[in-house]
């Protein structure tokens, strides 16, 4: 939708720009309404995804490279890692 | 995947794991190889979607309802607002 742009402006920019909207999701997690809320993940994931597309990486494929097969660290889809263990 | 953690753990918490991975996206995009980036991508993904399912929203909702009928500014699939407007 944006790639156009995106790709002109360069990946150190939309960063900024992706930046900017995680500050804005923060805030609406602490004061904002659901409505507020919806509206800042989906800045947030539309920021990554343009990253990923200037940046030459496929989402899809990324999450399904690392997640696809179930949690790296113990290879369950619900995961068993102890809790002290990242994440 | 890791809802149960996530949800002991707080939006707060959780929010703070991603901004760690955020960080690690700047790496791998300043430094990275494209695998590394693959990885940090999906890590940065799985961690947004992780704040979403604790906050109570619903990630693929958010972005159809703010994207699912183009640009929020044109109403375009391919985005036509002037180069000087956000984004």
């Amino acid at each position: 939708m944006y790639f156009d742009k995106d790709q002109a402006r360069g990946v150190e920019a939309t960063f900024l720009w992706l930046i900017e909207e995680i500050g804005e999701l923060a805030t609406s997690l602490r004061s904002g309404t659901h409505e507020e809320r919806l509206g800042e993940f989906a800045d947030v994931l539309a920021w990554l995804a343009t990253i990923a597309n200037v940046a030459g990486v496929d989402l899809s494929e990324a999450v399904a490279k690392k997640y696809g097969s179930g949690c790296p660290g113990c290879g369950k889809f619900v995961c068993t890692c102890p809790s002290s263990e990242k994440p």
